[in-house]
């Protein structure tokens, strides 16, 4: 019998327990999954997301891996008492549902939808947008969501380029990357979408002299990391004008609290981190998978690195 | 010489006028493009749109075709004095401006991103919307727009059905037609987009019988042609809560009047007919290139079927 830890807070643990079981039933894994453990050295894998009770990785010394229910893993990567495999969460549905908010969200900065759909009074005011092909977006980070969505952009004949920190390939995006790449990247954005993961170079990557390479007008659209951006430097760029809009879906805090200025700024939109979302049936299938992988000794997919962070 | 006739209405030949001699000085084509002529019989070719001064083509005796620079041309085809081949506006800067439209508002919907836009008090309401594989789509119309619209809609995952008059097949797209298909096309909808030419056949077709066969809570999106829908039977499905929402891009009267219930229906979304527009240069090249086949002998493209009136 597999011992499978769920430690995650009581709302989360019940969305994910029965679609856990099911997935696993469903992979041939005959397992015990419980939420609280007496004798951590029996316990073989430990399903992971913040608030619940484990915080003190070193007593599980058999646990094979530590499965996150989330793609951002810089809460438990910095844990220093972490020293099992750290696997981050990619499944299929997560990232579909991360293409499709970038993509509606990148569309209704390119048709300026706003100003109709958020109109009071009668105003027939025809504005035909330029085509995609004459948008120019740039993603910053191209792991497995970012490279997703800027594919589905460049598939709509947005004039697409993406930035990593290592040189990738992907057809119909003009990839770059280094910090003369990040500089390209920032000065042709029309939009700019981030997808990177929060490390300790990342935090704070947009700053203010970034902010300033980007065109004037330029729309901000975060669905990565709260910290990516200095929430201070990016109300001064929109209040001096020099950004057109952010539509931010993370935060340093959230829920973000209500007195944030981001809720009253007229160029800001505020989504409660919504972008994506692990459905619990498509994250169980993942964890499901990664365990089987594990008890047949084969080698886990989805590991973080470390070193890298993410 | 070719001798062209622009007829159209003063602001549209502003727009088009030098685009035009551009693209048949491009073409190759040497010819005499104006605006008013004393002599209709000396004239080869009409590049037509509404508002402009003929309103009798009877005396084009030697004109080859009628350019249309619209891609609707309900107001011409019925026009009895037009016996001349009718060519209707195709081009792809149109297709590709629709299919962004129609994408970024389905997508709208889909995602729910009015809530967010339009929030006036800070309120922390994560709400994750299904997957478009969960999200069924029908595009009535399968024509050039509506065959790439449903062909890109379909590329985002959506669960797409499309129907047309006649059977055609499409990729990843359910194709119906007929009387039983077009209810089954209605019956699945969650969201509905219009994409049908304007005859006697399809004025009225949302009429409040078919608008009752959407589900509970679809939503409507109409870049095609206004009358296509029954504006009163609308009105009466939304406001006793059996439409969501409808976004309407065209109108029976444009502007649209300013005491219109659409304006200021709090489930309508009125775009000011900006769907797709051809960009002048990209329409004065198709056009180019259907005069200079004519020129050749060679068979036009885009011509109007006069029976099916599109």
């Amino acid at each position: 019998m597999i011992q499978i830890l769920l430690s995650a807070s009581p709302a989360c643990r019940a969305r994910y327990e029965a679609p856990l079981r099911r997935a696993l039933d469903a992979a041939g894994l005959r397992h015990v999954l419980f939420s609280e453990c007496d004798d951590p050295a029996s316990v073989d894998y430990i399903v992971f997301a913040p608030g619940g009770p484990v915080t003190d990785f070193s007593p599980f010394r058999r646990a094979k891996a530590v499965l996150s229910l989330w793609a951002g893993v810089e809460r438990i990567v910095s844990n220093p008492t972490l020293t099992q495999p750290l696997i981050r969460m990619v499944n299929p549905g997560m990232t579909e549902g991360m293409v499709e908010w970038v993509t509606g969200h990148v569309l209704r900065h390119h048709l300026g939808t706003d100003a109709h759909v958020c109109r009071k009074t009668p105003e027939w005011n025809p504005i035909i947008p330029p085509l995609a092909r004459e948008r120019r977006v740039s993603v910053l980070g191209l792991g497995i969501l970012g490279s997703a969505c800027a594919r589905a952009l460049a598939a709509l004949n947005f004039d697409v380029a993406g930035w990593s920190r290592s040189a990738k390939t992907i057809a119909r995006v003009r990839c770059l990357h280094g910090d003369a790449g990040l500089t390209e990247a920032l000065e042709r954005a029309d939009i700019l979408v981030l997808l990177l993961p929060l490390t300790s170079e990342t935090e704070n990557l947009l700053n203010a002299r970034r902010l300033a390479l980007l065109p004037r007008g330029a729309v901000i659209v975060n669905p990565g990391r709260g910290p990516l951006i200095d929430d201070d430097a990016l109300l001064a760029a929109l209040d001096r004008g020099h950004l057109g809009h952010a539509t931010l879906d993370v935060f340093r805090r959230e829920p973000l609290p209500g007195d944030h200025p981001f809720w009253h700024h007229p160029r800001v939109t505020v989504t409660p981190h919504v972008a994506s979302d692990s459905r619990p049936e498509h994250a169980a299938r993942a964890i499901a998978e990664n365990i089987r992988r594990g008890e047949r000794g084969k080698p886990f997919r989805d590991l973080v690195d470390r070193t890298a962070g993410y």
